[in-house]
């Protein structure tokens, strides 16, 4: 089984490291992970944003199941990006994981960020938007794909002191992806 | 052709209205426009998260067309919860439709929302991640999964005072959309 590697993971300094890790582990567990940064096939050349998109919609074409990292980015939530490849891979019917290295709750992170008031039944933020608060850890798209199309987030029991450096919860994906195939029926 | 409206537009504290201005819209352009809010069909009751999403994915399927509302949103990027639902209809195979009313690039936008250091070649956050610097309005997964799944991205030509209210961007994707329906074959 092919796994897709998404997170923001690839903005890291040592983003090839963090993805020669995660690689190795699915590989503990008989999977090939491709990760987004493997397709800069020449990191001399000049590489287009569309030439990456390409090679990122070819890799997730090619997979199985998705990884993705939604440890918030920049922001009380996930990485938009990261979210348009777990939407992506949702609707093509493959095996959608994730993880999210942050313990809190979506509407405490915005508490946190931007504020937040209490209007009647509503909770504003700074903007007087709605903010979700459905004791969910984000948007309600993200996580209930996730429960629908794979597996339910998986959340750190406690606060983890690297966010971009700790692969347990990945690891967990990887080991309900293992699961997953070894309940799964036998094809072909 | 039936659209949906995708976008934090529903977190708007006038976000019934907002969804009614732009089926409005599509309506003029011989469109149904499918708002999300749309589902919340007793809003007197206790509606689960789980609820919502089954609806707004049962929409999307529904749907041949998607118009994304990629405006910042409680970050430097687009909400990742809209961003899903456009990688979840690129996918599908509809036709992908989005526009920020914001007219910065990302860049710049991180730029103002946390700063910035150059470093080397690289453009690197307050956190020390790299900032996607391609002169793209947003993370290249939703432009160019519009550019591939539909039409680039509508941006203003000049700063909205309204960045919520304004529809003129929303029109000209629906003015797109019903200019590749007239100029699409016959069929059926």
């Amino acid at each position: 089984m092919r796994i897709y590697l998404a997170g923001p993971d690839v903005f890291l300094p040592d983003a090839i490291e963090v993805g020669r890790r995660k690689a190795e582990v699915c590989a503990r567990y008989g999977f090939t992970g491709l990760y987004p940064l493997d397709n800069t096939i020449d990191l001399a050349a000049t590489v287009t944003s569309l030439q990456i998109f390409r090679a990122n919609e070819a890799m997730m074409d090619q997979a199985d199941a998705i990884i993705a990292n939604l440890t918030p980015f920049r922001g009380p939530g996930a990485d938009p990006g990261t979210t348009y490849e777990l939407g992506y891979m949702a609707a093509r019917g493959k095996l959608c994981l994730g993880y999210s290295n942050d313990a809190a709750l979506y509407a405490d992170r915005v508490r946190r960020f931007t504020g937040v008031k209490q209007h009647h039944e509503h909770l504003l933020d700074a903007e007087g938007m709605t903010v979700e608060n459905f004791g969910l850890a984000d948007n309600l798209m993200m996580i209930h794909g996730l429960e629908l199309h794979g597996c339910a987030l998986v959340r750190p029991r406690q606060a983890i002191a690297d966010l971009w450096h700790d692969l347990t919860a990945f690891e967990s994906c990887v080991r309900i992806a293992a699961g997953r195939l070894a309940s799964a029926p036998a094809s072909g």
